[in-house]
């Protein structure tokens, strides 16, 4: 089968309004769109923001077991955000399409493979006749995707399905979010108040009467001691709220000190089929995650995907096709509430199919705890991967064990995105104290 | 059973921003709600805007056999809007809401019956303790209809259940409305651009490139002769376009010299049930319409209703409870072409469920032609109602034949809206001609 992967790895549904991110944020999508190369079988055609850097390809491919001379990688020319990220306007270059119509007449693709199925990647399997190839392209082409990452509609479906979610609701308006915050607050609850486009929790704050609450899946708490204060929040934070854009807000209870988990599954014409369970580490946003989850039993566990898959249902029926993650919190009491869903590639879908399914294989997938972290700093991605092999660090095919450098080097803040393989959360938490050490120079 | 029935007429997500109405608009929008008495049974408890008047109330009861001294019609105090319309606020307040549970204590409701099912009416039925008489009160709960009458998701929902729409496409930027609206006038079509949120077509516009396009469905045609016009019409028409408040724009292929239908349903638990099918007369945008629909034959029909139960199947899966209507056009080329759903109590419904099902019922339904229309100038609506019987026009429950005054009186302009019950198309007409006829004085 010869797939497409397009690195889309930023749209407005994932990440609110592209046009406001930084210049750091969009060179962090950027080398996260390089992360489709782990996707990649011989033969595939890959379109990517950027050229990846010669060492990175080779690692990947090494590790993958693909042939990185079969691969053909396409870079659209530079669009109104510059070269960082695969932005519509650079999916739709007429050069861009005209070099990819070319190659596909060499190489017919069986599949396309885009991180956000939004219009432009609808649009562009139409430009390029290989709509058949995009699962759901139909739904996706009329912008239903928006529907699957909105989590405002979330709230809808969820309900719908009768799939438990935090105490709370979706408003349009200040007064109506006003109000819905002072319900909450009222009833003795912190709260969550959540962009209806964004993700890891970089859309959402925790509103709170009293200080000292711990944030995990925002990064901040605002503390709003009585009626007045809430009313100026929500006047002064009304822009931001709903994502300069007049979108719609959710103000739902906040469950501190929960797990945060999630259920990865494919929707297909034919079903729904499990990818994987994990747990996200929040920080107080995500930085990382652990496959499978850790902190969850097996009774959980099978709610989690039970519920999970209810959700997938109707969305499903809907039409949507692809990865989706359904996200939840496992409460300090026991319950399992769900947050939101992502119906995309997302940050998890490498560890399930690629590390846990190509590299370890389903001799070891079980037998083995999978960590993935951003942020070790290293002086290139080169040099990462020197002192891993010079640590005794660096994964073994043959043991599966060790750490991969899941990303390419970050040049903003000099990092790579690790994943540590291990027999048990012990070991993994050793390999990371060893990684410390080496930042510290501890074991030289 | 006993109903608590809800006039709520008008919301956002029916016309747009209410704050935006003109004051005939919402004096038209309270009359409309009065129409909810067509549905009373006796016994039934009335949420309206304001009280009906005796003579109008009198005249509904009559016909529908309703004992008016058993209604309980309650009247919210006026809101942030004034006493027009049931806004949220309204339904909202505290004694009303006191006033509402002190009715239900002594007589208990088995099914809430709102115009649309917005959080408003949600939180009331929560409120007073009768959510299990809102039929699909989660999904509503959570802001779910929005989604079922968003002219957006409408072309996503309709794409996955593969029921034919216009082509075009959704978009969220004014650079996208342009590219989406030269590709169609590039391929020789004109365009209608929709407002995601409004009803009855004054929501939209045409866009055409050539003068003499006649409208329907929209009260403008915009004649944009080049790309420099159309980019001058979004940059202009953006806030209009996006409801002013940066929602969704549908732009789509016009079909001209089409005809407008639409099938009804009632999405319950245990399936969908067809409520009717009828013929809206576009001039040009809604101003009556013809049950059952004339201008189609029985292939059209079928055809008609058998995508339109394909559309309401994800609707019910997600969780959607009450009526629907899909509407559509048949194209001059023959063909169905789907163009939004609206999940609420139509401006269809009476006509189908109470003229056609209590007045006229089994036995005499389909053998009867009903055509509604506004803007019969009266005195009063008692006035009307005597010019009616003075010609002997009036409704005859004997005969199942006659004119029928199915709202009150507006006072903004002076007229009622009436319905024309025949034995065909013919009579209806004949009926028309003598009523015009009333108005000239020609009866005289």
């Amino acid at each position: 089968m010869t797939m497409l992967l397009v690195g889309n790895s930023r749209t407005d549904e994932m990440v609110g309004d592209l046009t406001t991110l930084s210049a750091d944020a969009l060179v962090a999508g950027g080398c996260a769109a390089q992360r489709m190369i782990w996707f990649a079988g011989d033969g595939d055609i890959l379109v990517l923001p950027g050229k990846p850097e010669d060492a990175y390809l080779e690692y990947v491919t090494t590790l993958t077991g693909t042939r990185p001379e079969t691969l053909t990688i396409l870079v659209p020319p530079p669009g109104l955000l510059g070269g960082d990220i695969l932005t519509p306007d650079r999916l739709g270059d007429r050069g861009f399409q005209d070099e990819l119509r070319t190659v596909l007449a060499a190489r017919p693709v069986d599949r396309v493979l885009a991180v956000y199925k939004d219009a432009a990647i609808a649009d562009l399997a139409t430009a390029v006749g290989i709509e058949n190839a995009l699962p759901g392209h139909r739904f996706s082409a009329q912008a239903g995707d928006a529907l699957i990452n909105s989590k405002a509609a979330f709230r809808a479906v969820a309900a719908g399905a009768d799939v438990p979610t935090a105490p709370g609701g979706v408003v349009t308006r200040p007064e109506q979010a006003e109000d819905a915050i002072n319900a909450l607050l009222g009833r003795g609850h912190d709260v969550m108040v959540k962009q209806e486009f964004h993700g890891g929790g970089f859309g959402n704050e925790i509103v709170t009467r009293v200080a000292g609450v711990r944030p995990a899946g925002a990064q901040h708490v605002v503390v709003l001691p009585d009626g007045p204060s809430v009313h100026r929040y929500v006047a002064q934070r009304w822009a931001w709220l709903t994502g300069g854009r007049d979108h719609r807000l959710v103000v739902e209870r906040y469950f501190a000190e929960s797990t945060t988990v999630y259920a990865e599954f494919v929707i297909g014409d034919d079903g729904i089929d499990l990818v994987g369970v994990g747990e996200i580490l929040m920080e107080p946003v995500a930085v990382g995650e652990i496959v499978p989850a850790q902190s969850i039993g097996p009774d959980v566990r099978d709610r989690l995907v039970a519920a999970g898959r209810r959700l997938c249902e109707p969305i499903r029926v809907l039409g949507y096709r692809g990865n989706i993650s359904t996200d939840a919190i496992l409460t300090p009491d026991g319950e399992i509430v769900f947050t939101e869903t992502n119906g995309r590639i997302t940050g998890s879908t490498h560890l399930h199919t690629v590390v846990g399914g190509r590299l370890l294989g389903d001799g070891y997938r079980d037998r083995r705890v999978i960590m993935e972290r951003g942020g070790w700093a290293v002086p290139s991605f080169t040099g990462g991967l020197e002192q891993l092999t010079a640590a005794g660090l660096a994964y073994d095919p043959a043991t599966r064990t060790g750490v991969i450098l899941t990303s390419g080097y970050l040049p903003t803040d000099g990092s790579v995105v690790y994943c540590v393989v291990a027999e048990d959360l012990a070991s993994v938490r050793n390999y990371e104290r060893r990684l410390a050490d080496l930042l510290t120079g501890a074991s030289a």
